[in-house]
C-alpha cells in the first residue's frame, strides 16, 4: 500500500515541525521528545485517509489530524504515570526522563494545544468538530478510569469489558474519522458512518491485540508474548474463558494463576483457553467486529474510491492468530 | 457590598447542580466532593459583573463563570499533586482522599468539560471566547512550571517573578472578567479594558498575599504567619530584600535562613526585611498595580455604573499591611 507511507511522510513531517515555544525548557521539551517517539500514527492518518474520501485534499484534514495526535500523546503521557511505565516505544517515558509533576502539566499543556488546531476552522465547523471532539475526551478519560477501576475487581462481564475498550481506543478512531470528513465535506450519514467504521475496526483491533499478546508470535508481535496473563490482566480472552468454564475447569484456572513459572503458567493457560473455545469465540468476535466495520465503509455514498481504507482494515488484520 | 453575595449565591446554586454523570464515580465523585469545597470564587463572580456592566443580565455569563470556575478547580487539583498538598480550604485534596491517578484522570475530565460550556454560546462568540481561553489556559500552564521551575534557582529576578505571578494567577481574572464582557456585549476596547483590569487586580492581590504571609495579622489571614519564610520561597519580599542587600546584609538573610527556631526567624526577618525597605517597596508596588486596574476601570466607557468592580476591587484591599 503506497498511500500509507505518503501519509505518514507527510504527517511525520508536520509534527516535526516545532509548534512549541522554547520556554519554559521544562514544560515544552517534554513534549517535543515524546511527539519524536513515532508510532504509527494510525488515528491522525485516519482523518487524512477520511478528508480525501470525500473528495478534498488531504491537507485540509491536518489540523484535525494533529489535534486526535496531539490528545492521543496527552492520553499517552497520563496513563504512563497511572500505570508506572518506564519506556515507552522502547524509549524512557516522560514521568521517567523528567519527573511525575512535569509529566502531568506537559500533558495538560498538550490536551489545551489539542483544542487550538480545531479553532482554526470557520467558527460553525469549529463548533461543529468541537463537539464531537469534547464528548469524544471525556469518553476517553471513563474508559481510562473504566480500565483502573477493573483492575481492583474480582468479576467483569463481557459487555462491560468490551465497553471499556471501546472508550478507552474505538471512540478516538471514530473521531479522527469523522473529523476528517466533516472538513471534507461529507453528508451526515456518511461523516456518521466514517465514525462507525472506525468504532468498530477499533473494538476488532483491541480485542485482535488481547489475542496476540498471548496466541501470537513474538516476533511478529514485536514483545514477548504472554505478558498480560503473567500480569493477571482482564482481556477478552481470560473473560470469556472463565465464563465458559466449569467449576473444577475455574480451579485449574486459579491455580494456573498461581503457578511461579512464567513458562509453564503462559503454556497451561494457552491450553485452557483453547479447550474452553475461548481463543475461537475471541477471534470470532473481532472478526464480528472487522465485518462491522466493514459494512459501515460499504453503506457510505461517498463518491471516493474507498481502497485505502479497506486496506487500512486489512492490513491490520493481516497477523496470523 | 450587597451584591457580592447576590452572586455568591447564584453561584453556588448553579454550581451544586449535578453537572456530572454517576459513573465511573472514581471519575466524578472527587469532583462534585472538590467543587463542593467552596472558595470565595472571584473568577467566576467576576464574569458575572463583568457581564452586568454591559447592561445585560448576569445569567447570559453563566456559562464562562462555570467555564473559569471548572478550569481553576482543574488547576487546583494538578497543583496540590505537584505541590504535594494534604489540605484545601481545610479538607483533604483529591490525591490524598482518592489517590494520585484518581486526582490526575478527574482533574483531565474537569478541563475538558470547562470547555462545553464556552461551546453554548452561538459558533461565532464560542470561537473567539475559545481563543482567549486556550491562550490563558497555555498561559496557566506556563506559570505553574515557572513557579516549579523557581524552587530550584537560586537567584530569580523580580520581573521573572512578577512574570511568573501574571501567569499563574492574574491572566485568568483578566480571562474571566474580557469573556464576561464579550458574551454581555462589550465593545472590543472595553473588553480589552476589563482584561486589563482583571490582570493589574491579580498582580496587586498576589503581592498583598506575598506581603500578608509575613507582616499581616494571623487572624486575618486565617493562617499562621511566615509560611512563605519557613519554606524558603521566594516572594517579591524575599526578592526585593535581597536585591538591596548590601554584603554583610546578605550574610545576614543567609544566616537567618538557616535558624532553626522558627519565631526568631520570622521576627528577624519582618525587621530586616523592614530595614531593607523590602516591605514598604512590596506595598508601592501592591498599590500601583492596584491603581493601574482602577485606571483601566475609568478608562472604559461602558455605561452602566462601575461601582460592584470598584467595591470589590476595594473589598480586596481592605485589609492592614
Amino acid at each position: 500500500m503506497k498511500s500509507l507511507a505518503t501519509y505518514s511522510a507527510y504527517l511525520e513531517t508536520a509534527l516535526q515541525q516545532d509548534h512549541f515555544p522554547e520556554q519554559p525548557a521544562n514544560l515544552y521539551d517534554p513534549l517535543r521528545y515524546f511527539l519524536k517517539l513515532g508510532g504509527k500514527r494510525m488515528r491522525p492518518m485516519l482523518s487524512l485517509m477520511a478528508c480525501k474520501l470525500t473528495g478534498s485534499p488531504m491537507e485540509k484534514a491536518l489540523p484535525v489530524a494533529l489535534a486526535v495526535e496531539y490528545f492521543h500523546n496527552f492520553s499517552l503521557i497520563h496513563d504512563d504515570i497511572m500505570d508506572a511505565a518506564p519506556l515507552r516505544r522502547g524509549q524512557a517515558t516522560v514521568h521517567e526522563k523528567w519527573n511525575t509533576n512535569i509529566a502531568i502539566l506537559s500533558g495538560d499543556v498538550l490536551l489545551v494545544r489539542a483544542y487550538d488546531f480545531l479553532a482554526t476552522y470557520d467558527a460553525v465547523t469549529f463548533q461543529q468538530l468541537f463537539k464531537l471532539f469534547n464528548r469524544t475526551a471525556v469518553e476517553v478519560c471513563e474508559g481510562q478510569q473504566k480500565d483502573m477501576d477493573f483492575e481492583q475487581l474480582s468479576d467483569v462481564s463481557e459487555s462491560e469489558y468490551l465497553e471499556m475498550i471501546r472508550l478507552k481506543t474505538s471512540v478516538l478512531l471514530g473521531c479522527a474519522l469523522q473529523m476528517g470528513g466533516i472538513v471534507g465535506g461529507a453528508t451526515q450519514k456518511d461523516a456518521q458512518l466514517l465514525y462507525e467504521f472506525g468504532e468498530q475496526l477499533g473494538l476488532a483491533f483491541q480485542i485482535q491485540d488481547d489475542i496476540l499478546d498471548l496466541f501470537g508470535e513474538s516476533a511478529q508481535v514485536g514483545k514477548q508474548i504472554g505478558g498480560d496473563v503473567l500480569a493477571n490482566k482482564k482481556t477478552l480472552l481470560s473473560i470469556s474463558a472463565k465464563k465458559a468454564a466449569s467449576q473444577s475447569q475455574l480451579a485449574d484456572l486459579h491455580e494456573i494463576e498461581n503457578n511461579a513459572d512464567p513458562q509453564i503458567k503462559i503454556e497451561q493457560t494457552q491450553k485452557l483457553y483453547t479447550e474452553l473455545g475461548a481463543h475461537a469465540y475471541c477471534v470470532a468476535q473481532m472478526e464480528f467486529h472487522h465485518n462491522q466495520a466493514l459494512k459501515a465503509l460499504e453503506n457510505m455514498e461517498l463518491s471516493k474510491s474507498k481502497d485505502e481504507l479497506l486496506e487500512l482494515a486489512n492490513f491490520l488484520f493481516t497477523r496470523a492468530y
